[in-house]
């Protein structure tokens, strides 16, 4: 059986997201249009990271990079999460070291500075990216749109850039937790109205990156994390499936159900069948191989994954994915055993 | 009550690591002896980091801060956990951006050249410096030693320093694992004549550090960590107890309490009543309030503390701590509060 080219291809995703029947595991790789594909590289080489997200055709064409050389089922909107902070006002320079903010948010003042765009008028690059490739891919697979959750782009906004611990956010929650609450509360406002209009320019599901919210004990993320995730999924329309990822989620699973997220994308650190005892309901997972797995020589690559897919425990709601954004330096040829093997183990010989 | 004054002070920590009953719950704080003590800032003025793990009349100096500032149950030794490292022939530089070894490992060829010292030749001042501590202290509190596990310590020689993802030691797990084995072998049989030599000279328990297991899927801990883990608890001679700290530990604490540690220390990320629940056995448990969390007004300090002593279900097999290192920009007052806080309100108005 040819998976790449068997007329379910378009659907595996869509379906597995909603727990129904699949002819095999679905797969897409966080980060999948990135530097370890020499394709991608090659277009970097020309414009920088920032352009690239603001020049529809380039964007377009590094979305679509992954599903051939890959083989993956889905595609996943080429952008950053930080897009939606720099249209509110916040400038962030991409630099070597990782994304910086020219000024990063400190006082109630700063917050109420941030603008509240109509991101179809300050980031239209983004919807006409959208628009192109519904074109390019003409059904094959489904596209992915995605935003930044209201914690984790509140770390990247208060800290400035990446951090081990985001203490400077902390201490804000700590001891002005009005303004920080009122940042998230902003930052929610416009994520809502970003993932929508994403919809209407035509993506078929959308990705919540949490990334950071594993940095806090359960009872602050039920306090500066859950309830603002749980009001941007309240506040979407359309009938998208909503995947909800987190790094470092092993502590917070079963409030990560409760948001209403149809999708659970979860890190390496636990095994899905640990995951999977802990749902209260029939809530799709995706992930979790260990991005430096694809270190491992190509038949063992093939043992690890027939190991995510036995804990996952079938394929039916299941999404296979890494647990975190693809290292750089894997090989591509890695990627792709990955993706076939994905294919070929999950496959449902009766359909 | 003046739990400070008490007789039972000194007996607290070793009891609640056997889980005998005690007057109140006791309290120690990972890296007490730091940077955010103003007594201990003067004597680094004065001596480099590593001059100060080497100076016995020093190190036993601000070993001893924290327990007459914050009021703690137990004094651990000031040390670092590279410095076997150091002696095992890899030369380290302690730099302001974290330690630095100069020629990290990663050969089979590198590993091979260890040395495997004599700790009691090698590092003379560890031992002086415990002996030396036991006689200022005079039995008003316990003395922990401490080591670096030796998956942790194997991050750090083979990475050359910190880092967020240790990928080249995942690199050489999953390409050469034959390399990685000999070194985390060589590196165990070294920790057990080390933390020997420290009981010999007078510690009357130990902490393994394996703060960066918490990057390895539970399959990998169980291969990379877990056995060397198991290897140096069983080395140990004389009846100390044993304290094993993982950063991230949510997905592997049966594992952990499988390697027999009287004491399983955890993060922040997850309820002791979760951990408690996961238990085949009455280990005691240390821990877990968020480091961060000592940023909050003083009056919340004393809710989080109540709240971590509640999930912890009583004061008997109970050590409260920090659940990673206390950061360098704490309110000493804090600290002191936090202090406090546990000791009022675990007290048992019986005893």
């Amino acid at each position: 059986r040819d998976t790449e080219n068997a007329p379910n291809r378009a659907e595996r995703f869509l379906r597995a997201c909603r727990c129904l029947p699949v002819d095999c595991t679905p797969v897409w790789i966080m980060r999948q249009a990135g530097r370890y594909l020499p394709e991608y590289r090659k277009i970097r080489e020309k414009v920088s990271f920032l352009t690239l997200c603001k020049t529809p055709d380039l964007a377009a064409e590094v979305t679509c990079q992954p599903v051939d050389i890959l083989g993956v089922d889905a595609a996943i909107l080429f952008s950053d999460i930080l897009i939606p902070l720099e249209a509110m006002g916040s400038a962030v320079d991409f630099t070597d070291a990782g994304p910086q903010f020219r000024k990063p948010v400190s006082t109630e003042a700063d917050v109420k500075g941030l603008l509240m765009p109509d991101p179809v008028q300050t980031m239209p690059f983004v919807f006409e990216t959208i628009r192109i490739l519904r074109g390019m891919l003409r059904g094959k697979v489904p596209l992915i749109g995605f935003a930044g959750a209201p914690f984790t782009l509140t770390c990247y906004l208060v800290e400035g850039g990446s951090s081990t611990g985001f203490y400077n956010l902390k201490r804000l929650m700590f001891r002005e937790p009005a303004v920080a609450h009122l940042l998230l509360d902003k930052i929610s406002e416009e994520i809502v109205l970003y993932l929508n209009a994403q919809t209407e320019a035509g993506v078929q599901a959308v990705q919540l990156f949490d990334t950071w919210a594993g940095i806090l004990t359960p009872q602050d993320y039920k306090e500066f994390a859950f309830p603002y995730v749980r009001r941007v999924i309240d506040g979407l329309r359309g009938d998208v499936p909503v995947i909800l990822y987190v790094n470092g989620c092993c502590g917070l699973i079963e409030m990560m159900e409760e948001t209403g997220a149809d999708v659970i994308s979860v890190d390496w650190r636990i095994g899905l069948d640990a995951v999977r005892a802990r749902l209260k309901r029939q809530t799709a997972l995706q992930g979790n191989l260990d991005p430096a797995a694809l270190y491992l020589p190509e038949e063992k690559i093939g043992e690890r994954v027939a190991d995510v897919l036995q804990k996952a425990s079938g394929a039916q709601g299941h999404i296979f994915n890494l647990g975190h954004g693809i290292l750089p330096d894997t090989p591509v040829e890695h990627a792709v055993a990955m993706v076939k093997a994905v294919h070929r183990f999950s496959l449902n010989r009766d359909s």
